[in-house]
């Protein structure tokens, strides 16, 4: 049991926290006294560190009708208040009930923790000032992230992901209009300058080099339910190849002026053997997200963090254009499952045929996504519709773009699963797309949705669907380029051409 | 008078081409005894040097009837041989009366040309194995085209165009199914590097570099009229931005490791004071092509040569990637103006506002187009076209684009300017678009129409509008790496990766 820092009295939810949901209005005598499985044994670990107690609605019982049926379960003694909406007058979503057991414990609301599972609970401890967790998959879950938001590098940067600069980009937009050409006619590469203004808070922006592209490589249990023609062992034979700088990406990182660092999170074999890459395996993939949970949310979290520190040890060694790639057999499956569980769209909509399969195998996998995220409905945390769809890359994708975005470098990102990391990311620190660069359009119908939901524009549409950050890496020079515009080019006034006649 | 090397006989249709056309069936008697102003002096000249002989179509007259005209005028005198389709008893464009006359004079056929006014005449010449020249403008403008099209670097280059190399082509499609990716996954990227293979004539094609940017100014007498609020001055003063590093090609350019070649083919002022432009003007500026002809064909044909003449010797330079590029307030209208006579669009649908106009301008800049466009109607030689439309500069790009796809060197196209440039290099060298690669789409509409008569599909889509060749330049990274692709990625055998198992 991870203590959570910081936090001094947690307080529970009871029907679908605690215990299964009740039907509203069912009657006290005919309740189950059975906790979730495991719920005793927590609250006695918890209890030897934090105080605890309990909020719920009910409209027909009191403190002590809810006390009486937890004693049955055996978790009453831990509890040292029970509030009912029936006692304070009021239900949640009203944060009443919640700040009338602070009160009674005299606790103050940040150093109070609520877990709940309803969006009603998280709406009520949000406007009571308190942290809150979901229980959207278990309760040992939601307490495990609760403790790792407090710590890890991917929370610690995550709470650094600032707005862009507003000053840098009204600088920019008007020396835009200031340089020898039409206003306006570079197009978007004048809102791309624009935008790395804003990013790097300075007008103008300096030209982001050196350029590193980072490959996290992991595999996915999902392969084994047949969703891709390809072996496994493909992620371990690629990511030699990227070793042996004989890849798509290699080649074109060289063709750009970048260098490649290849990150082992949870590739099936082991990659210790292949010169520079980096070992941060996680675990050896994950499991077969068609039968049950990807990951464990201590894993999600961990490669989460991967991601962070790698990004920002390439930014502390000079990088200044960070690149997403990545390298995974079955990886489409899992991205696209994110994909429709962050946006709301069809599975239909978002599956594609990956690295190629034929209409038998789509439905197949078509079918698979559906079903991953149906079982995510209803969660409120991002970390849980990770933990249960994957991947290890796609996770440390997501801490890769936070990592880059806290230390205020411009992330530019590939296809449509780092489409699905940046969904992931944008879930857990809203905002943090405005410090990102979308590089191209993918094939994949999943990276146009990525595009649309996040309103970004692509700098490349080459109709790529390669991945390892191939698309992401092409568009290098033009973001360069765009940055030097407003640093080089000459402004009327400097260069002594003449400016249209005013009102034309 | 130049003379017109390796002709011995010239052969003349007569109406439309030696006297003003009358109607078919005139009577005889009522035919006007009157040739074209300056005929005489020009057939006499002519005679010094060469045999001359006439060819008509008449369903009224024989040679007497038809020679008893011709002194009336004072030129008879100068006709070895006078075939009418009475004579033979066939009419153009079967070439019967073309071999007739021929045998009458024996001369073979390669040594004597035929000029004439109606794609029957030229259909008629080419069935007879004769070079043929077309009156469209005027009976000199055509002898100086013929004169010309056997002498000057344009004429010399445009015959060394060839196919791409079919073999070489082959050998990169099926190296890239070979490479260590799905097949097709690099998607445009793939059909790039397909490409280059072609123009360069092996697999892999050489990564082309260095690159050479050709930035081809010149000025359009069309200003005059108000196509644009920017005045005349605004070229030359960029000219000089250019010479000083300080324009957006200038940095971008830098950005992708270019050079940057600027050549005054045509600027209203003297441009000799900037550093490093070459002056090669053919002439202070065109003249307004809203009131006649832009230029005569001998501009227009010294035009096409300097661009031939730059692009050979940035070749020996050692470049092996040319990217053009334009400069000349005035010249999206003159553009325009190519682009609706070479495709048969209306000029409603090529005009755009170029650098930025207003509806009231841009309504009378499609005036001016459609005007000048109508004076085009029927003309056989794009070299007349040329000549009536302007401008300099897009002469000069059309002649650099053959110099470089006669060189093996791909050449990368910008927007609407050099587009309308490509056409014109097609219409006179057809086959050379297969040896350009279309750097981006320009939000002009001529641009699109321009990429969509040719089939070509460019590289960016950024939304630019700035010409200098900017949106080329951005481009090149990536038709390098699309070379750089076939050479330096690991095959699937050399990787030791799995193919995915056939059948699938």
């Amino acid at each position: 049991m991870i203590p959570l820092d910081g936090i001094d009295a947690i307080l529970f939810d009871i029907g679908g926290t605690l215990v299964p949901e009740a039907p509203p209005g069912t009657a006290v005598a005919a309740l189950e006294p059975a906790a979730f499985d495991g719920v005793p044994e927590l609250l006695r670990a918890l209890s030897a560190r934090h105080r605890l107690g309990a909020v719920t609605n009910t409209s027909v019982m009191r403190e002590g009708d809810v006390r009486a049926l937890l004693g049955q379960m055996g978790i009453d003694e831990f509890l040292e208040v029970v509030v009912t909406s029936t006692d304070v007058g009021v239900a949640k979503p009203a944060p009443e009930p919640l700040l009338h057991a602070l009160r009674v414990m005299q606790v103050d609301a940040p150093r109070a923790l609520y877990v709940g599972d309803l969006a009603t609970d998280r709406t009520a401890a949000l406007d009571a000032g308190m942290p809150f967790v979901a229980t959207d998959r278990s309760l040992g879950d939601a307490l495990e992230r609760a403790a790792h938001a407090q710590r890890g590098p991917f929370a610690r940067y995550a709470d650094q992901v600032t707005p862009p600069d507003t000053a840098a980009i009204a600088a920019a937009t008007e020396r835009q209009d200031r340089l020898t050409k039409p206003p306006g006619s570079l197009g978007q590469l004048e809102a791309l300058g624009t935008r790395l203004a804003g990013i790097s808070g300075v007008c103008p922006p300096p030209v982001p080099q050196p350029v590193a592209v980072a490959v996290f490589a992991a595999d996915h249990g999902v392969v084994a339910s047949g969703v891709t023609p390809w072996p496994q062992a493909v992620t371990t034979q690629m990511v030699a190849n990227f070793a042996n700088g004989g890849a798509a990406i290699n080649v074109i990182a060289r063709q750009v002026g970048a260098t490649v660092h290849v990150v082992d999170v949870g590739v099936a074999s082991d990659t210790s053997q292949f010169a520079g890459v980096r070992v941060h395996k996680v675990r050896a993939g994950t499991a077969d997200l068609s039968r049950g949970a990807a990951m464990s949310v201590a894993d999600a979290r961990a490669a989460l963090d991967v991601g962070a520190m790698v990004a920002t040890e390439l930014v502390d060694a000079g990088n200044r254009l960070l690149v997403t790639g990545e390298m995974g057999i079955g990886n489409t499956t899992a991205s696209a499952a994110l994909i429709a569980a962050f946006t709301g769209r069809a599975a239909m909509a978002v599956t594609g045929r990956g690295t190629g399969i034929d209409d038998v195998m789509l439905a197949h996998k078509q079918a698979i996504v559906a079903d991953a995220v149906s079982r995510t409905e209803g969660f409120l945390d991002p970390i849980s519709v990770l933990s249960e769809i994957g991947g290890l890359e796609i996770a440390a994708l997501a801490g890769f773009i936070v990592g880059g975005a806290a230390k205020g470098v411009p992330v530019v990102v590939d296809g449509v699963i780092t489409g699905a990391a940046l969904l992931l990311a944008e879930a857990l620190v809203p905002g943090v797309t405005d410090r990102v660069i979308a590089g191209h359009r993918s094939t994949e119908p999943g990276a146009s949705v990525v595009l649309e939901h996040l309103g970004l524009s692509p700098v490349l549409d080459l109709d790529l669907r390669l991945g390892e950050g191939t698309g992401a890496c092409l568009a290098v020079p033009i973001v360069q380029a765009a940055a030097r515009i407003l640093n080089e080019m000459a402004t009327f006034d400097e260069a002594a051409v003449s400016e249209r006649p005013a009102g034309e």
